[in-house]
């Protein structure tokens, strides 16, 4: 039996490294690559994506699984190879219904159409992207369809991205919590807005770049195991357990647009290096879903990164950093600026209230545009349409419009949104948990430490990889499934407290 | 036949880019990994180089190429598939002979050993090094032996390197050369030394490599589809016909440091990037040997980049560039400079008149030491002797004697320095060719104009890869294969004009 382990953990490292050897390539393209090299480009990682696909649907690889069931079946179900075991199968199912030749082609459209999107979106060109988008959607489709029949052809996709959740599921979440967001964002925005003329700069590249540095090195990110480097849009991206990168950019007129994301990733790369290192290379090494993961990033950029203790301990250094553009700002002007809720365009711009109508219209568009009810050629108009009436504000193009994402861009359409809500409820739900266990966190963190907070969650998540269910680490760190109370709760009080207002 | 053709081509790219892909995740790892992410990287490299190896030995690529072979005999040599089938051959039997288990070996050694030198050489401790080197050695003389029968060991490790030639060629070659070489050098270094402290600075980082950025661009190396970053040490790496990259490093105590390693690595940019692009994705798709890849290096860095033409045209901008440090030096002070003639210890650092005698120490002590005449122990003696009998001068510890070069000690004896003098006397042999077709080539290079020269190494050596043998491309392209009169003309003439000697 050792041996068939040792055999399973040897096959699934290979196909690890050939993803990992990917995502470099990958990364390169995003950050340093010139753009004559795309093609190329785009034909190497299919290649190597086809590599790891033909090793993961080896029929070889199948018996072994067989082999190991009828062993698995005995052992505690917490076991490292029992639940290796069982994540291999679904991982083996998953790719066995996909055929090599579509991972390959999808793999081709999705370079290409990466590429067209870094030109297309700074010229307000959706015409450009239509064909690309409407290829993209035939092959989600195609897609979704090799997962045989499901009660929505979206269920595959979500399903992809967050284990256990459907459409359906993700409906009745968003809806509840849209009968709380609704009332709270309206109440917010008939206030005077706030002021935040104070982030508008110019603030200089390389001292924003080394605060955000010294900040992400200070809540935890280990950049002796990782590194961050400037992209059209940030991502963290992770090549090995001892080499986890991030990604931002920075705007001059904009000082939260490098702070945040910096945090945002930080929060995805501090799960990443927080898994144990020996489940690494297997398909646990890493973490368990997008909702999950999301939960880290806004835990850290929101919940912690625009909390007022965070901001008692880092402001000071800030204004260091900037004495001419804020040194004579006062702390709450800032703590306010950077809280500000307003109608607006950009859902990564976006304030943590109207923030997950942005990603509900997204991730309605999505089923609309799969379920054909909607042509890709109307996605503007629907677009500028549903944001007027969810938001109260429409894009006068679509360079801020139904362009401003990535996801749809290069490659995925279906599936890549929920993620972001589902994580801004348990980033609460997660947060509230680790207060129950150290009241003490948020006097811990306006000292300047976080240790206690980054503990707690490494232990009771970041540890674990993929080794259990999302639902299941869920529910073995906090005592419950996902539940949005905590999050609603957490809103009302801060922004409550921010625009004075008594919600019920 | 054309499908075959297509099927060999097909099996090619797949070996090319998997070629690439770790070509980029070797890049990335002298560039910017976290030296954290090191085993995993080694790990990530091994798995893509046996999976390259296994397809360059498929017994199937061998049955594909002895079936085209029976018809590419009735095809004109220098048809581009007949050449394929030609240098695949080549490269397949170069790859069957050499058994996966050796490769292996000889990677693990050769990552020790390199390991083990980035410590050692600082020490200046051969000690340590000397149990590797003997491995080396005898996994060079194994290697040796899986070609077979060669009058002298050391002859398919230089054909490895330099097809066509063998140690009896070179030794012959370097014989010849001496001649000339030991007197010119003994004649400069009785003259008056030059004074190059304008290389001095300190001169700040960024200017240097904007500079330098300048420069290549200007000379032709398209940044377009290439880009440079710093590393420890220097290299050009290529990832497609669209991507090749250099790299450089930066002293600020000596200006020519970066500024002529950036046009060195810019020639065999250039080289590559001129390759005809149906070609890249094959054998073919790339410069045809070591000594013919060096030619360009040496040529844009010495012949074209320290003349006094180059710099009649970029002087100006330097000094603009560096007003404080160079504003008040005269050209003729800082051509001298960049120049000068010495009796020195560090090949990398010699100047274009003992750069080859460095390198033919080299050569001998490799011979010497593959075929049993000079024992590892006696290494640093031997080198010390030669050191004072060739260059006048002996290193006073092994940091800066044998230990100075990583060649040896990352995995390779024999077969890899006599390139850097083959590229110098085919470099000048390239240049006079180009000259005798354009004789305006110095004026324009002095009026900053380089495309002539450049067109010419395009049409006549570039654009063919790998199609010819090195002797048929040089054939091609001068109308004589290798001689040696053009570089000792050049060198008489520039240093006999430098140091006022009249050479008969």
């Amino acid at each position: 039996m050792h041996q068939s382990i040792s055999e399973l953990q040897e096959r699934l490292l290979e196909i690890s490294d050939l993803g990992y050897a990917g995502a470099v390539l990958s990364w390169d393209q995003a950050t340093y690559m010139p753009s004559a090299g795309a093609p190329a480009r785009g034909r190497q990682r299919a290649l190597l994506s086809r590599l790891a696909h033909d090793r993961m649907t080896d029929p070889a690889l199948g018996r072994l699984l067989d082999k190991l069931e009828t062993h698995a079946a005995a052992w505690p179900a917490d076991n490292d190879d029992a639940c290796l075991v069982r994540v291999a199968r679904r991982k083996f199912e998953q790719a066995i219904k996909v055929p090599a030749a579509f991972v390959a082609r999808r793999a081709t459209l999705s370079a290409k159409s990466y590429d067209a999107w870094t030109r297309a979106r700074p010229a307000n060109d959706f015409a450009t992207m239509r064909p690309y988008l409407e290829q993209t959607i035939d092959m989600a489709r195609e897609y979704a369809g090799f997962f045989g029949p499901s009660d929505r052809i979206t269920d595959p996709l979500i399903d992809r991205h967050d284990e256990g959740m459907t459409t359906a599921s993700v409906s009745a979440l968003f809806a509840n919590l849209r009968r709380h967001l609704v009332p709270l964002a309206k109440a917010i925005c008939e206030q005077s807005p706030i002021d935040d003329t104070c982030l508008r700069g110019p603030f200089a590249e390389t001292p924003q770049l080394e605060f955000s540095t010294r900040v992400i090195a200070a809540i935890g990110y280990d950049l002796q195991r990782g590194r961050m480097d400037k992209t059209h849009h940030p991502f963290c991206t992770k090549f090995s357990h001892n080499d986890v990168r991030i990604t931002t950019r920075v705007r001059l007129d904009d000082l939260g647009d490098a702070l945040f994301s910096c945090i945002h990733e930080a929060g995805h790369a501090m799960y990443e290096q927080g898994v144990e290192g020996s489940l690494v290379g297997t398909p646990l090494g890493h973490g368990v879903s997008a909702g999950v993961h999301e939960s880290q990033s806004r835990l850290w950029e929101n919940i912690v990164g625009r909390s007022r203790g965070f901001w008692q301990h880092f402001y000071p250094e800030l204004q260091r950093t900037f004495p001419a553009e804020l040194g004579s700002v006062p702390l709450d002007t800032f703590y306010r600026a950077i809280n500000k809720v307003s109608r607006s365009l950009i859902r990564t711009d976006a304030d943590e209230v109207t923030y997950n109508l942005h990603v509900m219209l997204r991730f309605d568009l999505e089923i609309e545009l799969l379920e054909g009810r909607l042509a890709v050629k109307d996605l503007p108009e629907a677009w500028r349409s549903r944001m007027q009436s969810d938001i109260g504000v429409a894009p006068p193009d679509d360079r801020d419009g139904c362009l401003q994402d990535v996801h749809w861009y290069s490659g995925w359409v279906g599936g890549s949104f929920q993620g972001y809500t589902i994580g801004n409820i348990l980033a609460a739900q997660l947060h509230a948990a680790a207060l129950e266990a150290h009241p003490e966190i948020p006097t811990d963190i306006a000292a300047g430490r976080f240790e206690k907070l980054h503990h707690w969650m490494r232990e009771n998540l970041y540890r674990h990889g993929a080794k259990y269910t999302p639902d299941d680490v869920i529910t073995r760190a906090t005592g419950t499934d996902l539940r949005i109370e905590p999050y609603v709760d957490y809103l009302k009080a801060k922004y409550g407290e921010l625009y004075a207002i008594t919600f019920p």
